[in-house]
């Protein structure tokens, strides 16, 4: 595992409701790519083969558009390491979370 | 709750394992105010009132440097909205982790 | 000067017309401290004082809101060195704009 | 014109030469691209067509990693809106730097 992303998708919706719709779209797609993801309040963090990763970050504005937003912005970190491996998810979080 | 901020504190520090003793330095600061967080991988989002959370934001950096690092950085993002309520944590990721 | 930062500041209004006018009420805020600043297409950065720039990026959210937005969002970026100086705007920018 | 990035390349190098020496490299490579783009003190914001542009973002990662740097992190923002224009950056900034 090479790199690690976190996106936040910011459809240009109206209202609190259709803003979850879209971005719930957006996450179901992270989801489905089957890579570890992790879902937080303002970005979901996924990690993985930088390639893949930059591939599916790209993919997931068209996803916002197609789920019906006219415009999207997005908000993306980037750790890439080609030799030896970034800090994972789990590293990273589990310990504050029990 | 009119806000809610998400914070990634980056200690310019030697190693993986003294970023992680800094950067939980800041996330047991952070803890300790008794508001409502969410560690996650890149970084943590804290709600509450607006001032107070630009506070802690403020003292986030403080926090790194007497751990130890000579500088840090810092990626901050803020949602502010005095008259209503902002999104709560709570609404954001509690469906995607079930 | 031992800190320097950067800020994106998003108001939730309707329109580029309006969205470019609190924006610039905030840019104007940014200018009206004196501290040296440079005004990029999605973020401001700010350098001197730590503290005294950690103050400004929390009241350019109060100005956003006093010029008319209901709720606004805001991206930060903050580099801080207590002892020594961090790189200056124009040690990083001036050479690229010749 | 359907989109305008910007984004701050992070070399994990020691020294602050080093890092101006591999964050120009990518500076010189986006500039090759032949887009318009705009270098801020702490991100270079370019415009275009989306797919390209985040062809583009994905690249400086790996041109950091060539110019010598054994890991990189990099911050990005997205603008997109197929149908219609975003805000160029010359409208953005012009009438601040006059």
């Amino acid at each position: 595992m090479n790199a690690s992303v976190a996106i936040q998708v910011l459809p240009d919706v109206q209202g609190d409701e259709e803003l979850i719709r879209v971005v719930d779209e957006v996450i179901d797609y992270i989801k489905s790519t089957g890579l570890n993801c992790y879902v937080g309040p303002f970005e979901t963090a996924i990690e993985g083969d930088y390639d893949e990763l930059m591939d599916i970050v790209k993919e997931c504005q068209h996803i916002a558009i197609r789920a019906g937003a006219p415009s999207v912005a997005a908000y993306v970190k980037v750790t890439y390491k080609p030799e030896g491996d970034v800090l994972t998810i789990e590293k990273k979080v589990t310990k504050h979370h029990e």
